[in-house]
């Protein structure tokens, strides 16, 4: 029998030794009885033409390859680590969009436990708005006090696709783009999720 | 003839005065023939049990709202200036995947010019790691150098998915919520993209 499939998505593709850490998601794939799929897997441009590998064409063909191995996952697991700003990576949150609009199962994880609203009072002051009962950033924007790690969109998303909420613990500092221990939590939910309802 | 729906997605969502904003946008599609779909419009616990309104069942059920409003909808027009970091609201970016996964046309604009590289770089110091031949952020991790406004998977999705790259533009400090100008060219663009294949 076939091996369910896993979309690996998160940041560590822009780790120096990103090869390295998609390998290790991957051996542990394997113990649970997974194939993982990372995103780097394979070149962008094997089997198109060869000739013109622009910046156009290459950033497509990095689209398309990143598309079809979502297209061929069973499930996702999300690395939603807080990137470049209070939110996740803008490619790892379109990713699990598109893996939730192809109607699959999705699980994720963070290596920062505080909530959204914390995150972003460390990076800004923030105001209470008392007429409308919400905190406001710099901008006047309205700052999620629901306790979720991010957007709700993605907290919730994970609640309805998956089945659980976003594992949420802290590493060390070192470790933010390392720590696999959420990714392994993941992949258990994964594994008694199938066992459930295959 | 039932008019094309198209899902309005952004941040403005989290102005004090987001349905203003969105009956502009609403009133804008209808004069380009269009029904606009705000992620406001109506109450997110109607025709639901009103008796329990605690945090938990109103993120799920504005998690619901929007979802079916971008299953409602025909095509998607997505705001996606930068939103407290490089990248745009997390929020909008899991709706265009989600979109993008259901098989639909997408459109978006910025209200910042600027590529990705520059905006990074205006907030954190960037290290070119002459071995990958990339720039590095403090954390070691590539930042993308492609000209993209954001991340290439975003970039990416709205010319695969729309025919068009995502429509860029400076505009006043204070109206970089506000200025719907990107909007509009947008809204030309799928005119214009449904009367050649409807």
């Amino acid at each position: 029998m076939r091996k369910p499939t896993i979309y690996l998505a998160g940041p560590e593709v822009f780790l120096p030794d990103a090869a390295a850490v998609g390998l290790r998601k991957k051996e542990l794939c394997a113990a649970y009885g997974f194939e993982g799929l990372f995103p780097l897997d394979g070149d962008p441009l094997d089997g198109d033409d060869q000739e013109v590998a622009a910046g156009e064409r290459l950033v497509r063909a990095i689209y398309r390859r990143c598309e079809a191995a979502i297209r061929r996952a069973d499930l996702g697991i999300f690395n939603l680590t807080p990137f470049r700003g209070p939110s996740a990576d803008a490619g790892t949150v379109f990713e699990l969009g598109l893996l939730v609009g192809l109607g699959k199962r999705a699980f994720g994880y963070s290596n920062v436990a505080a909530d959204y609203l914390s995150r972003c009072r460390e990076r800004a002051a923030l105001a209470f708005d008392a007429a409308q009962n919400v905190w406001r950033d710099p901008n006047g924007m309205a700052v999620e006090d629901f306790g979720n790690a991010d957007n709700l969109m993605i907290d919730v998303s994970l609640i309805e696709r998956g089945g659980h909420p976003m594992v949420r613990r802290d590493v060390r500092t070192s470790e933010l783009f390392y720590d696999l221990g959420g990714f392994e939590t993941c992949l258990r939910l994964a594994a008694a999720t199938l066992a459930q309802s295959p």
